[in-house]
């Protein structure tokens, strides 16, 4: 198992929001930065271009349906600050932007919680369609209860389990994906008048607690069949989730050492799925600052780190934490309330350093670039040194890479750090098949999902049932 | 008035759906036809560039979510004709198509039945950011029950009246686009560190019978604003919303006489609801199929209505009327039973033609091409000498033309009828601002909802609650 790490492929996404200020509020002020943009189709293809020749494997657009409002109690601080507000739907540029790249992939947040899994499949279907198969789906339930509110969520909706509703709604999505449609049920036969052979496709008859969804799926199978699976969140439940259906997982990240101990739970929690834990491709979030020099680079994140904005790293950890930090000074040390949920909030910055008492003041400025992921600060030999540390030693797959400016921090990357790497043998030239699930598992395995996937058991069941219906007639 | 309407403009949309038989089921059999490559990017950005350049205002694009499973009691006649399955989602394409055209708007069908509002809208608005203002929404209310069946609606909502939730759903909307954000609100001063002004952005706070929607909307404004609302459907209900709501309204036709009392019902009706009748552009379903002479366009239909579908166009029919004409043979008259739902769905055949007695037969080589909409062969002058008698006869605003095989059929449109609109001063030359609504009512009005528009209300509200709150300070 060693031996396949040694020298192995660093996957790289690029992390971006169809916002202002997704994980640096206040670096909008910076004169280099362009995310005001966002509304402009331009920004999208120059981005996707920039990034399809530097060799990322997709560009991960995060996406919420609330406002960040628990930071004194209001919106104001997200408002003034841009962060995450305004936001647009990360879905609309995705087509634009693929016309214009060969092989990036877009994986796309949609939270489940406010769609029918009938509809969204189709959603999906006709992006992996349009895109030749390069699409991923960031699976997320919210977690903003500012959404909730204004999307209709009733009291029942909000005591349930909200991954046991995500797991009705895959397996309903996987039913329409892998098991309604043959491979060859679009004949386009036109000498018999047959467009599709109503014998080859079937109902999906699902009931279910949650989903109720009788009928066949209305879209003809794409190149992936089943948009590569993306997760994000480390919770408990989240990595069970995560180990079971993930493709791609992203957690956070302060050291790699402490990482080493969710990456391995969370592979041995696939294994225990019966699946490939290396089938797992697993990303933490980090922010480089590079620059051809060690000298300049570090002056390239004093200068960015001094637009940080305290108001609106705090707004946005309040969204994220639930704590409200402006009811302390900002030198005031936290204190660890021993609630569960205070815990799991400030978890983070003790791990950073379980020796500081984290003041308002450094935890604002840790969050300022790049929110909870570690910032690298170097040359592009001391970038690259320092990803693969982390590769090597949390046992990581790559990287879900944020920016500070945009797209300043992703062509930094991709002029400096992209070249080094490709030069250590982590980013190999492309080759085989160009869908993103091909990207990240290999041509070997073709387009569609592994055979130890629960997406792959509706497939064998579609087989199955053909089969035990004999030789079929065109009917 | 008549005046005004001498030589009027004539405004052109192209109907297409993400399927291979939309109107004209069994026409992809024709060597000629693309439809097939509904799945493929380059075929939406090979179609926008066509009507960009063929001068026409917009892209129309149908869209179900069901299947039509009414004729014989089961979706196959529908599977084996391709008609409107398999079909994919209408709106991911739009990006990339108006990446590719400089004015050709988008009109894209969304029932608001399976949204909540707070989510659409907000995808509407990026899209009509990314397209700088070229975006309607065709507003529908699910009608295939085959749709609702896979799509989770319990009881209530079918018992619920339709056009009574599409009155809130947009009433809803018209809070989030016109009264939540001023004009001014996001100010990006680099200097003070605000993004946007807290105080220039309001809670919508509604509280309504079906949406409670309390907060702020999540979006900047974009350059519409309200995209422009398309509405199609002709039942009085659905007249009475075209004309509180419908900036294009789009309804079936068979003769210019029947349709100038639909139209003149429309009219008034907006008269009614305080708006000019004529600021509601009024279309018509038309399929033209045409070449250089009279005679060689007849011989292209003669060689196009031979590739259509018998049980596809009793399949499309099925699901559009809810009645089932495999019960009779093909060559026997259908029985005029006298109930509303059967006279509703043959309406439109003893409108055509009253004094026959309409055979299945009849009725498929009817809607063969182009649907319900009448079908003009002939040569460019010929074609346009129709187009005008039915402007004038009619008092419509133009025609939603629809394809035999595409893009053949707009294609020769294109290039044959549009330069003899031109020379007939039908289709001016572009000019002043681009938006889609400024192309419908002239620039003059600029890109904004009209003032007797009901979305202007809000709009009005928003400038009041302003003003009274005095001087703003920027906060």
């Amino acid at each position: 198992m060693l031996l396949s790490r040694n020298r192995r492929r660093i996957h790289l996404n690029a992390f971006d929001m169809a916002c202002v200020g997704h994980q640096s509020p206040g670096l909008w002020r910076h004169p280099d930065d362009q995310a005001h943009r966002y509304t402009d189709l331009a920004y999208w293809t120059d981005l996707a271009r920039l990034l399809d020749r530097g060799g990322f494997d997709s560009l991960f657009i995060a996406d919420v349906l609330g406002v960040y409002d628990v930071y004194q109690g209001s919106r104001d601080a997200a408002v003034r600050q841009g962060a995450q507000i305004p936001l647009s739907d990360p879905l609309p540029a995705v087509s634009a932007m693929a016309a214009v790249t060969e092989r990036l992939g877009f994986g796309i947040t949609v939270s489940l919680t406010y769609e029918q899994p009938y509809k969204l499949a189709r959603t999906l279907t006709t992006l992996d369609h349009l895109t030749k198969g390069r699409i991923a789906w960031n699976v997320v339930t919210s977690y903003l209860e500012s959404a909730a509110r204004n999307l209709g969520l009733g009291e029942q909706v909000a005591h349930d389990d909200r991954y046991e509703v995500a797991e009705e709604f895959l397996e309903v999505c996987y039913k329409l994906w892998e098991y309604s449609w043959d491979d060859d049920a679009v004949v386009r036969d036109r000498e018999r008048g047959i467009y599709t052979d109503p014998g080859r496709i079937r109902d999906i008859a699902h009931k279910g607690r949650h989903f109720t969804v009788p009928g066949v799926f209305l879209s003809e199978p794409s190149p992936q069949r089943t948009p590569v699976i993306f997760q994000a969140g480390a919770s408990p439940r989240g990595r069970a989730f995560a180990a079971r259906h993930g493709e791609g997982v992203f957690i956070n990240a302060v050291s790699p050492q402490a990482t080493r101990r969710v990456v391995d739970d969370i592979r041995a929690k696939a294994a225990a799925e019966g699946r490939d834990p290396y089938s797992v491709k697993i990303f933490i979030l980090l922010t480089a600052i590079t620059a051809p020099t060690d000298e300049e680079a570090r002056a390239k994140y004093d200068d960015l780190i001094s637009y940080a904005s305290y108001e609106g790293a705090l707004a946005l950890y309040g969204g994220w934490s639930g704590l409200d930090l402006s009811e302390l000074a900002p030198d005031q040390p936290l204190e660890y309330v021993d609630t569960d949920a205070v815990r799991s909030a400030l978890a983070i910055f003790s791990t950073a350093d379980p020796t500081r008492r984290w003041t308002p003041d450094q935890v604002a400025r840790y969050l300022g670039i790049g929110g909870i992921g570690p910032v690298v600060v170097g040359s592009p030999a001391t970038v690259a040194d320092e990803l693969e540390r982390w590769v090597e030693e949390a046992d990581i797959d790559g990287f879900n890479l944020a920016y500070a400016t945009t797209p300043g921090t992703f062509a930094d990357f991709v002029d400096l750090v992209v070249p080094e790497l490709r030069s250590r043998g982590r980013i190999p030239a492309p080759s085989g098949g160009a869908t993103l699930r091909e990207r990240l598992h290999g041509a070997a395995g073709g387009p569609r999902v592994r055979e130890d996937h629960p997406a792959a058991r509706h497939r064998e069941l579609a087989i199955r049932e053909r089969e035990s219906a004999g030789t079929h007639q065109l009917s």
